[in-house]
């Protein structure tokens, strides 16, 4: 039986007082397996960037980005378990979403890591228009008149719990707990594995996109806050060692890391041992169907950790339901709610 | 008007008669611009794996690896020009594939280069019947029982040009002069750019698979001849930087380097340029337009360079016809000598 | 006028009760700047591997590596101040050290990064011999005869303060608030400058090794517990964006990242600032100098990142004495300090 | 009994006619095994840069940069066969060297490869007054006032032999066949290992830097014309896979591949082959000695594959004579010819 439970960030707190870390945060609420979660995310810049003339290096504190709903202590959740978060819905809150360039961050920019003596590419904001009914993000060029309305495609940029070893990380990061993925994957429909290292799971997620681009190349998707319905669940004592997801059509592994290789080799690795497990299939078997099924789109090379999909179509691999079939089951569950 | 020229090559020819490098080979015929050019090519082994038996480190010579039909001297290319090749049809030739793993090759193995003191996995082969008139590949399992029909998707792994600086590279490898790029995008369909580095341009292709995974993950596809019919042309005075491809619904960019994120940085600035150029945005509005609709499907993680593509659909390209339109001209071009 | 301050840990502690993170832990001393620091940590296993017949695997907890000792509360250190260490004395404290090989750990292995399905190096334990008096280590092979003495060169692995973002990071991550860097250049002698992220600094140090190799190549250097005494000082207002060393013939930058072309990358983009700082040269003037004049000894390719060092004699930099020439003050007060 | 053979390339010859690849030209003289090859070589821009006010961009052809002296025919070289350089003399032609940073080129600006849409560094030359006698390389500063005398060290950038697969490679690139490695320790007293690929070897060589800092940081070094003695022998019938030095007090093994840290592990899994078959260790015992001995001093970061070199202290290999003590016996031949 499914509960409901909805949680209600205070709209008027200081960007101060959100959480920026997966681990050493305090649970915001308690909630138990089998909850519908109804909640909602800031952007990643808490709001602050609202005009093409709103710069983040100005309106922001670098200390205080990509805010986070959470974290939620999972009831009965412990380490060695798996919690599982099916997203029932992900609606933009707003009738924009911004983008912008930042100084030092982005693919095709140095940054403080890829360290070099060149000069920053220019700071910039563009303003979307979200359009929910039409399905719609618009587009506008700053410095000519180039206007395209794209597909709206809401996603959430970070998800995931709190690290294992006592670590807490930045919201900016992605890890084997998940965090800041930034796989467009990520959508309403989808059902994300996460392994839990801590009691409660201390799960947390933000980083509405109202769409994103593979790689997230300059760094800034259309940023946008987002009215989020997830339902949870947990699997006692089924480990789950990087964040997978599924869909009705594909199972997912993912990887991050640097280089962008070992994110790859992460995700690829995963996905080999998890189809040798479901078809009962040699490891050599799986690495043979896994290499001529794959598909490999790449979620972010911007983050801290740069982040890879393997994803395979489940038409290629007869008869896998993974984790018991609860992908199913939620589905089921989140459109009987939705019916409601 | 547009001619036609078969180039048989021999099938009884032993391997080490055939080209294993882009330069450093003499052309084997000389071509026009406007030339349906029609061939085949050898599977990567030179047809030496054959059954489940056979192991590619007993039956092949290693000097002798992806054998290419060409080069090809086309009359008028000179550095600064670029190759226009149109893939009119990708037809394997036999009722059979071939995949196998290799002794340190693969992503998920070390290798020569990721040198580690690891004993090498298993070196294995498998045999895929291809059924063309079903358009299916057919995966049977070493060790169990498990058949899967996979969808038949012939591509070419390798097509290129001579490299520029006087060099000769392997055919085993990618790079901005095309090479072993391995990625699925090359299929029938598809117009492929390259950039001409040496007068003549001296193409020529190789390495049919009868399907990919994006990554080619353990290094080998469903390797297979093909005969295979590619529409050439030349476009003057127009340099390409990197391989750039196009179909009726999207434009590409490739990158090949190590380690992953600079293939991927190269195909997404190229493509920031390209859109820039083809839209007259600002460098700053095509690197956001594109960072917002780019699919980043990895090509291969295996070669000697890493290959990434940076795609994104023409529909969110308002107008954008490359390169003249010339794609739309070959696609009808083609359509003609078929129905011929 | 410097202090001292001795402290002492319970040698009989469980591992639990350890502190394993950089951020995240209460400070178990206060100190004032100036003050003499004595005591000891333990070595990375906690003790446990004592004879070649300890496995790592099987006598070692994974959640309890590399424990620090600390973490102390420097008096008057915040943000944007610079802590200095200088390290007056680093001495084994047994007679023995240990090193192994560890599943899946080390550079010439694959891992879980750098995932690879081949089957793990054998685990193996060496025990060397250490004499004090002698300066000697005692290398003895395990499958055959061989022993050979090397220097004792004892250095710490590990030191750091708190991280910045209300992060905590594990002590097997090196990063720009130190940690575990593995540099053999961290010996008797040195002063390190570490940039100051939280109030207090919370510094913490430990994994001594009685000499590594560069690059710390298998991952476990000749670990072993060390009685160590450090001169502890701050610099108000001046903030340091990556640790550096300082000795009487170098200076020296780190970097932490991966790949390792990054950390080579971040090394000497901050030894060209600082070069660029204290000589007044303009930028593309001392990139020009630190080009032709430093050394880049690799400091680890085995941690979660790995660390390089930009190292120029100060014989190349004529009349630099950074951060106002307290690296010379503190040796001073050393030396009268071991002369007490 | 040792031969003499002097080869005097034509000062006057256009750049053009220079040897720009390993690989792919044909030789221009042969010798015997134990002949003393005297010859010079041109400084890496043809001598095109000579003034402080002469760009590389501007004077210098791109296709004609990195000219080698060579190739020479080593008689009765065949692949397996390994060929020994010894360095018997390399003294600088000129009474100055040149050094610049060059757009988009070097290690701490973005690059074809490390692709980003900032704007280049500026172009700039440094020339170098060099004092054979004094033993000294003078700096100056371009913005102000600095001039620092820093230690002659002369050295090779560029030394190899014609690559394996039949490829033809631009010297602007090291790899297994040596090449671009730019590395300090190629510097007279030194002798270099190099594996054979194709018959003759071909070796040639050249990029004479009066000295330069580990990684080559800007992409160039102090650049000269060389005098160059080398003593030519060939080992038949041992392989060696990648390059490899030798001096009286160190063995050493080169990598070169991206990321840095694959050139590494290349260099280091070399060295544990090399110590395990000299010392009769087994491969574990010898990942261990080489771990806590090996220095890891970067070559290059800057060419088209990074360079790596792991150096282990002979005094740390008891008895080790590698090839057969062939380096003590080219050592005491260059030291009667030089009394000669």
């Amino acid at each position: 039986m499914a509960s409901f439970f909805e949680y209600a960030p205070d709209p008027d707190a200081p960007a101060s007082q959100l959480v920026y870390t997966f681990g050493g945060a305090e649970p915001v609420a308690q909630i138990a397996p089998g909850t519908f979660l109804s909640t909602w995310t800031r952007d990643c810049f808490n709001g602050a960037v609202r005009t093409v003339d709103d710069l983040p290096t100005q309106v922001t504190d670098p200390r205080y980005l990509n805010p986070q709903t959470g974290p939620f202590y999972v009831e009965g959740a412990e380490p060695g378990d798996t919690l599982v978060v099916h997203f029932v819905s992900i609606t933009p809150r707003e009738s924009w979403g911004v983008s912008t360039t930042v100084p030092f961050f982005g693919a095709l920019t140095s940054t403080p890591r890829t360290a070099t003596l060149q000069a920053a590419l220019g700071e910039r904001t563009w303003i979307y228009g979200i359009d929910r009914a039409a399905g719609v993000v618009r587009y506008e060029a700053r410095d000519s008149d180039l206007v395209v309305e794209l597909p709206l495609d809401p996603m959430h940029g970070t998800v995931g719990v709190a690290p294992p070893l006592g670590e807490a990380r930045s919201s900016l990061t992605p890890g084997s707990w998940g965090g800041n993925m930034d796989t467009p994957e990520m959508r309403a429909g989808a059902t994300c594995y996460l392994g839990v290292n801590v009691e409660g799971a201390l799960f947390s997620f933000g980083d509405g996109h109202a769409r994103q681009g593979e790689g997230e190349t300059c760094g800034v998707a259309v940023e946008t806050a987002m009215d989020t319905v997830v339902l949870i669940d947990l699997i006692k004592g089924v480990p789950t060692p990087w964040p997978r997801l599924e869909t009705d059509e594909y199972v997912m592994s993912t990887g991050s890391a640097r280089p962008l290789e070992d994110a790859f080799r992460i995700s690829q690795a995963d996905m080999v041992g998890w189809v040798a497990a479901e078809l009962q299939l040699s490891i050599l078997d799986a690495y043979q169907l896994v290499s001529q099924t794959s598909l490999a789109p790449i979620a972010n090379v911007v983050d801290n950790d740069y982040t890879c999909v393997a994803k395979v179509a489940k038409a290629h691999l007869p008869g896998v339901e993974p984790y018991g079939g609860i992908h199913a089951r939620l589905r089921a569950a989140a459109a009987v709610w939705k019916r409601r």
